[in-house]
């Protein structure tokens, strides 16, 4: 690692797993990433070259784990300054610049500003829950992060459609429980489902997250795949 | 075994494994039971007392399962006046005339003939396939079992909405590429998809059946149950 870069206080550098050895900066300050946002980056269909999103990107840890698996070039959204921040220098301290550009931006006013249909693929790991569900974190970027403050499901939604291309895919981590609602939202905007996976914490567990693909124009005909087990005998693994 | 049945000409008497020693009357000249059913009587929701019915019954494998688990009152519809036949004669030759009625009845005309909301639970193993989709078997009996010749999908999420009591439970078999049409048609008749299991051949097989229980007036808040393997290593095993 050639870059210099500046951890803030209460700042950390995680390491990402990867074969090329990706760095992440992390915080317990703001929203770290979890499995669902890995689970995500292995899951989602994406072109080997051409355009792709990731929409709340938070701190870019999708768009970073992609750059394992394509040269597409990566444009990251948050609409949080300070995550944005943080994706971005993770982005330089990983020598990402080329192919990842980071951009603080509220996902509902993207489009506009972007232009429609220009991307091959996109990415989005969305807050779960609808704001009157649940306690909200008094932490603003945790209650962000989780809570549909900033973007609704429909919100998302409708960013998703008007950014892909024809053809193109949407892919999206969310709760089983809201499984009906992102289907019909997506089919509202034209995405159609194609591909969809549970995810259990083991074998005997109902699952706790969905990993969905959708097509944009997409004819009806959905897949659902081997579910993925995160358990095996108490171990981790995936 | 008491009683004296009758078998026509090319039927054979099957043991449907239960420790009641259960038969049913088979024949390769109308669609016979198959998993689909077993695991659908198994899964679903009923009431140990009170009143069932199963339509598309078929040969009645479901309800005769289904007193197994419980003491209600079971109603099997069935259309197709041979295959209503053979039920009503397994129905006799297990004993089961005081707890199963058989009624030859087009499921589109029996909730009117019946009543609304008089039923607790409703089960339905219905025809998967479009009339469009497909080849359809030249033998009639197996033509009307897989394609919705008689009744769409959305003839039976009317009958099963018209049929079941509010909060009453509706458990339906079928095919995961009509998940999403399941799903929306169910909501368009006020059955709240609540229980979902996806049925894989194997561990690393794509689902070929799912489960899916709705309750009537039900709030959205759905399940995902963890999946059903039917092979392990080879072997059979639900």
């Amino acid at each position: 690692m050639s870059e210099q870069i500046t951890l803030a206080a209460n700042e950390r550098l995680d390491d990402l797993m990867t074969e090329s050895g990706l760095k992440i900066i992390q915080s317990r300050e703001v929203f770290s990433f979890s499995l669902d946002a890995v689970l995500l980056s292995r899951f989602a269909s994406i072109p080997k070259h051409g355009r792709i999103v990731d929409l709340c990107t938070g701190n870019g840890v999708i768009p970073m784990l992609l750059t394992t698996r394509t040269n597409a070039k990566i444009d990251a959204v948050e609409i949080q300054p300070r995550l944005a921040d943080m994706a971005r220098r993770s982005v330089e301290l990983n020598q990402l610049t080329e192919q990842i550009t980071v951009i603080e931006q509220d996902l509902k006013l993207y489009p506009k500003l972007a232009g429609n249909g220009i991307y091959d693929a996109v990415t989005v790991n969305p807050p779960y829950m609808p704001v009157t569900a649940g306690e909200q974190n008094e932490n603003e970027h945790y209650a962000i992060a989780r809570h549909e403050i900033h973007c609704t499901l429909e919100d998302v939604a409708e960013a998703c459609s008007r950014l892909v291309r024809p053809g193109g895919k949407v892919s999206m981590v969310h709760r089983p429980s809201r499984l009906l609602d992102i289907v019909e939202t997506m089919r509202k905007w034209r995405l159609e489902p194609k591909r969809i996976q549970f995810v259990h914490p083991h074998a005997n567990a109902e699952a706790n997250m969905v990993l969905i693909e959708a097509m944009r124009d997409g004819k009806p005909d959905i897949k659902l795949l081997p579910p993925i087990m995160v358990y095996e005998n108490g171990v981790q693994i995936v």
